[in-house]
């Protein structure tokens, strides 16, 4: 435990409370996006950013009566998307806030009277410039925690949401929370590396909230950052396809949730584990979460699993001795 | 071209035929269901039958102002979805007609007081006794072609769709269409089988209303018939994570559309020609489509490009020695 590597305690810590001791602005935000009006919710951004936020289109899908939809940027300003038009909220997030589709995406939900909360990392970015509601969050952390105050209070504004202020309350201890979550995970993410990393081929499987976490986990890590072969698949998919390549000897991981879907992702555990030697199964129900109420635990299901699945990053890059910021192309190459 | 394997051009005119010569009944069930009113429109199944319906989402989202989702019939069960009602119409299609999580979710639906179109292969089956307009194809094929007509007198009756008549009409000259792909394509599906069938490893991209077909072919033909491990992504996002697993020896097989999308997959085409000798480009432009107006060719785009890829898994099955109905798994084990 003492030996984590790339592990800075206090580092988190302070990056959580960046975000959260701005808990009133992002609520006063919310507040005005209601008082704007809000008729649906469009989230809508490209590849690890797009899906940081779909969990969010899941909570007010099951919280509230709002439409919500999920889109590329790219796919939006190709082909449209007929529900967006004034009083559509449309929810976007890029770490630079210069991402090319993301920003060109804003410009064209703006001409068509949509309003846009954004969350970015610089002080000032073009995304932020086009966006009715923007949050700077710096080197703040996690990414989600600016729209689990956002949304929250969105919800809780339109009734939706009674118990807000005591989710908003809890999540003050969100970073302790996530660290806990790191340390209880760490020797199992430094056993997971040294088995898995040279693994010609991986299966990932998730489902509800945490499909998002895995697809983008396995594409924006796995594949970009670590140039390991994946297959993700959502836990109900697995079963129409995929399940037939799992024999002995193929890695499969499986994000398990504590949240609706849960009974999909325990059905892929008890298949996977007549089938393959190589299974690994992350259930955010083993995590202790210090200061955080159970009621509380689903919904925070997607920070939990990322903090989580950052050790097996962070001990991957050492096993691997490959930084997690070479690439063969993004940035180096136009395209 | 005279020794197409598996190939049999009248028996396809023959399935076409059965779907089209119904054209009439699909018609009557479009204008009852506009009659009974439609609000909204859900797409739900599971796994293969899901992705054949997925385009007539983006056909009316793009075509009409009908708020339209698609859900994964599991998911749906599990965790709900808001746009469930009373004016709900629903496609579903199994075919056999008996799929266990879409059986349950239409009854799931009809609780909720939604409306179900399916459409489904045998005489009886329990999703056609759930269903509200209900169509069995028998051995019809294509699987579309059902949707294609009912979906497009839908939205021909909500007045969004002024030329779906001659769209229909058109729609009689689709099985030999088909066939043309077919024998179009063979020989170069000839040679796709002989040089990847042993690859081990395979990246297949598309977008749009083709992503479905992709999707769905590389998971339910590729993993599930023929055992070969693939990743599947979307030409969007093909560029945040997956292009930095290209590299030369690794192939990479791409779906362009004629639709709105078609620039996101030449992008990928520009960049993949540079950085891979395993690139297969499968574009739908380049087949000539008898007897169909130039004008509803994009719209055909998921039938035709299902057609070209038909070829590639008879020839594959014939290469590879791998009957297309062999499995590990399916219906030989509990899970």
């Amino acid at each position: 435990m003492a030996d984590m590597v790339n592990f800075d305690e206090q580092d988190f810590l302070r990056r959580a409370d960046i975000v959260y001791t701005r808990r009133a602005e992002l609520e006063a935000m919310a507040d005005r996006a209601y008082e704007d009006g809000v008729t649906n919710v469009l989230v809508c951004s490209v590849g690890g950013s797009l899906a940081t936020m779909e969990p969010f289109a899941l909570m007010i899908d099951r919280m509230s009566d709002l439409p919500v939809r999920s889109v590329h940027a790219a796919e939006l300003m190709a082909a449209g998307c007929n529900m967006v038009g004034p009083g559509t909220l449309v929810l976007m997030a890029s770490k630079s806030g210069d991402t090319v589709e993301t920003v060109a995406a804003a410009r064209w939900l703006k001409e068509r009277g949509a309003r846009i909360f954004s969350s970015t990392g610089p002080d000032a970015s073009p995304l932020a410039e086009l966006s009715d509601y923007d949050f700077h969050f710096g080197d703040g952390r996690p990414l989600e925690l600016p729209f689990y105050l956002f949304v929250g209070r969105l919800l809780a504004d339109r009734g939706s949401f009674a118990d807000y202020a005591d989710f908003a309350d809890n999540l003050a201890s969100l970073g302790g929370a996530l660290n806990a979550v790191r340390k209880q995970f760490d020797e199992r993410a430094v056993a997971y590396a040294h088995a898995y990393h040279a693994e010609p081929y991986h299966i990932w499987v998730a489902s509800g909230d945490l499909w998002p976490v895995c697809y983008s986990y396995a594409m924006c890590v796995l594949e970009e950052s670590l140039w390991i072969r994946t297959k993700s698949v959502s836990s109900p998919d697995f079963f129409h396809g995929t399940l037939e390549l799992l024999e002995p000897g193929v890695p499969l991981t499986l994000l398990v949730g504590e949240g609706a879907t849960r009974d999909l992702d325990l059905r892929v555990a008890r298949f996977a584990e007549q089938h393959t030697d190589k299974l690994t199964v992350i259930d955010a129900a083993d995590f202790e979460l210090p200061g955080i109420d159970d009621r509380w635990r689903a919904l925070l299901g997607p920070a939990v699993m990322n903090a989580a699945l950052q050790r097996i990053s962070k001990n991957m890059e050492v096993v691997c001795k490959h930084s997690l910021d070479i690439r063969r192309y993004y940035r180096k190459e136009a395209y």
